[in-house]
């Protein structure tokens, strides 16, 4: 009773979970623990000078970086792992947009105040009012600029994704997000946007109240700092910052919700730190809705990180089968109702849940499944008996389930969890038969600094655009509220993205 | 149906609510703008010196002030609003305490692990475990210290706040949290604790990593600064932050809840404002879980501020009576459930909530009865009939209701809610009858600066305490996590302002 939340966490991340991801986030406090010792005065000499110094090679900075090489900046992108793309190249590659001609031409029929509404529904109408809106009203923007002046390969289906009242998810054929980040590096690489890996931010460098460049560390290796090498950088433009979320720095994200201890996996790459949160904060950027932190509830704990399972749950389990606490053999929660809902009514079983889907089901997912299979994160089965028997799931139970949920999906009404049945449904009844375990990550920190609609840091003091700093993606917050709605990170991303870098270059 | 709960809420706060309270926040961010331009080094010339400058002069800064001297230092207490005391002095004067001695006589059985698993549930398991199971262990020694070292005057009997698993809420004689705030002001006057009032605080000032003492604004007063005439006063020890929420701060906390407008009254004083914790983030201190803002469910949208319909609430109508929802005439949530939940479900309805109870339920509110009657805060009826009329309830089921309650208090057992009846309540039969309106205002903001169980200020990159800088109350987060229960701010403030006094001298 005593610490329920608490001890049903830890109970059951020790339980369940791999390995933890903590080592990011106390080696980087080591060396912040140094950093902080210095307060870095403007230098004499520069290093290296550019109008624009992008901070992050993810979808928010490589659209940074485009927007304002296009508008004649010299712009350098640093990223400080040694691939770049962070979590955007491990991301499932879904991209929701409102109104594109894939909607049109499968009669789906949304809106900008449909998407809206959506976000404020699952954000508990946390979200900042027009940040929201302008993530919608320019997602059909983005996603022909992904395509049609990127060169990005989308399939011409839609996905449902959860919390979505449609279907308004776009997917890149490769179904990852490296099927965006790649074209986005060659058109930078066209465009002649320098891009240097390994370099770590140190610091901002403030001069008056203008940003005007950074400290950092070349030659970077997680773990292997050497804080004394630096370098100074001068941005005569601004800096943008999109360094992403800190979901992997367990050491910072448990000060804001001390349940996601290390025994919690996440779905993000090791570099997910706030290292550069926390610089913005010195900097006096104002610090937003950072208790929030998303939990993926398509993971599974039978491979570490984000893994492929998501891409199985997303495309396949989710819409077209069902989930179930192999306790009862019951669905406990509509599979496609927003992400923390699933999260929340996962943990309070107490257990991972069983997904499941049939062949037919199966298929959209069907390129990531020999690997999930030989990977023994997905069993196949003949049939739903042998699968109640492998994941113990009270076999009567589970086949009187499975034929409620195919009446409802025969009449085209979930009477027990008013899942939507608006991509044709299949009924579950063509073996073999898929089965997953899930159990939430740690996947998105909604919360981060706060900009302005022109993607402007703003002081937490004066509330005016702090002079040379823009901020865009994951490190920022307010347009999510409470909870990031499945596939909304890409607009949100590039639409930000590509404000920052067309308004940096004006300053 | 776009912008639900934030269409509610504009559209509810309107209707119901009174005027806003946005303008103290307005007017200090015209100061703040002027003082962010000024970096502050370390003045060669102070004009006060003290060993300990406490912030602020509610029951935390006053606790921590006592405790200081009392270990022999020089103490000065500095309050930025023209009388002592902020919310301290408004608040209902309840105090949880586990295992007192007035528990014993009433044969309440309670434990610091039931306290503790009280404030986890209401928190949602985003407290921070040490802070919190510190606060219920040091509950009783904080309740004792006030009663037989202070001489605050508490009444003999319990009351049960919502939330809490067993009456543990020990309340003074005059149900206001100035009896406690004035026995404490005689108490630091005897000592020899100097009060400065308004006072404002314009910077922390840093010397090296270490805070030495403060840059102020004496002759303060609120929305008429004179930001050019001010005085540097060196902290030998150290300064104990203790400047309370910033629930009146409109301006800054829609940037962590853009839900909470002006539009929505508070019950917080004028003063209750977020400068003192930007300063605290600004020399390096970790902000934490800052979104989670709490609203009083027991507020009364016909009168301003706090008022006196909490005493009505927390004393008489939520444990001895009901609350319907006018449209319905039925009960919607348990009344002796935490705050969020109660909250929440007002606001779910839509329109303000109708709280009832009779003559006998009333009695231990009766010393505020006059002045609620007077000016229309509370109605009264010879009738339920007459009650229903009045507030628009359908008649035969608030009645029905009335029945189906009573017969519940009788089984000792509430089927419709589980609201527990463990005070020996009574039914609801004996006339007059009493009304109230509920509407939620913005009443406690759970986040803060994080502390570490020293209550030393932990900065945000080394993970290290900042020299020299301590916090306690309402100002610092991890406490209550995402709700905190009522009455328990009390023990809350005592404790680890107490903590704090005692700290800082060690320095």
């Amino acid at each position: 009773m005593i610490y329920y939340l608490e001890q049903l966490f830890r109970r059951h991340f020790l339980k369940f979970s791999g390995a933890a991801t903590a080592t990011s986030g106390l080696l980087l406090a080591g060396l912040s623990t140094e950093a902080a010792a210095q307060n870095v005065s403007v230098p004499k000499h520069w290093d290296e000078t550019f109008d624009v110094v992008v901070i992050g090679s993810g979808f928010a900075g490589l659209s940074a970086a485009i927007e304002a090489r296009k508008a004649g900046a010299n712009v350098i992108v640093l990223e400080k792992m040694p691939v770049p793309g962070g979590n955007s190249t491990i991301n499932g590659g879904g991209m929701a947009a409102v109104g594109s001609d894939v909607q049109k031409a499968h009669g789906v029929k949304d809106s900008v105040d449909l998407m809206v509404a959506d976000m404020y529904k699952a954000g508990l109408g946390l979200n900042y009012p027009q940040q929201a809106r302008m993530v919608a009203e320019k997602s059909n923007e983005a996603f022909e600029w992904c395509r049609d002046y990127l060169g990005v390969k989308f399939k011409d289906t839609l996905a449902h994704f959860g919390g979505h009242a449609v279907p308004r998810t776009h997917t890149t054929t490769i179904q990852s997000g490296s099927g965006i980040v790649q074209p986005m590096l060659q058109k930078c690489d066209e465009l002649g946007v320098q891009l240097q890996k390994k370099v770590y931010v140190k610091r901002l460098i403030v001069d008056g109240e203008r940003v005007v460049g950074l400290e950092v560390l070349p030659n970077y290796r997680q773990g292997k700092e050497d804080a004394s090498n630096t370098k100074f950088i001068k941005a005569n433009k601004g800096v943008v910052m999109a360094a992403g979320g800190f979901a992997a720095d367990v050491l910072y994200r448990t000060t804001q919700d001390p349940r996601l201890t290390a025994e919690l996996d996440t779905t993000n790459h090791k570099g997910a730190t706030a290292e550069c949160l926390k610089e913005l904060i010195r900097v006096g950027g104002n610090p937003v809705q950072l208790s929030w932190i998303q939990l993926g509830p398509w993971a599974s704990p039978d491979e570490k990180g984000f893994g492929l399972a998501p891409i199985f749950a997303g495309y396949a389990a989710y819409p077209n089968g069902i989930m179930v606490d192999p306790q009862t053999g019951k669905r406990f929660v509509n599979e496609l109702a927003d992400r923390k809902i699933r999260a929340d009514a996962i943990i309070k079983t107490g257990h991972p849940a069983i997904g499941i889907c049939d062949e037919v089901g199966m298929q959209p997912a069907k390129h990531v499944m020999d690997k999930l299979l030989e990977r023994g994160v997905v069993h196949k089965f003949d049939t739903l008996n042998e699968l109640a028997a492998f994941y113990k799931i009270p076999e009567a139970e589970l086949l009187a389930q499975a034929e409620r949920y195919n009446r409802f999906v025969a009449q085209g009404k979930d009477s027990e969890f008013s899942k939507p049945f608006d991509m044709g449904q299949k009924t579950l009844g063509q073996a073999p038969f898929y089965g997953v375990r899930f159990w939430p990550k740690a996947h998105h920190t909604m919360g981060g600094i706060e900009i302005d609609t022109q993607a402007r840091v703003v002081n937490i003091e004066t509330r005016k655009p702090i002079p040379g700093l823009y901020a865009a993606g994951e490190i920022t917050g307010g347009t999510h509220g409470a909870c990031r709605l499945g596939t909304v990170a890409i607009p949100d991303c590039i639409v930000f993205g590509r404000i920052a870098g067309q308004q940096v270059v004006k300053a």
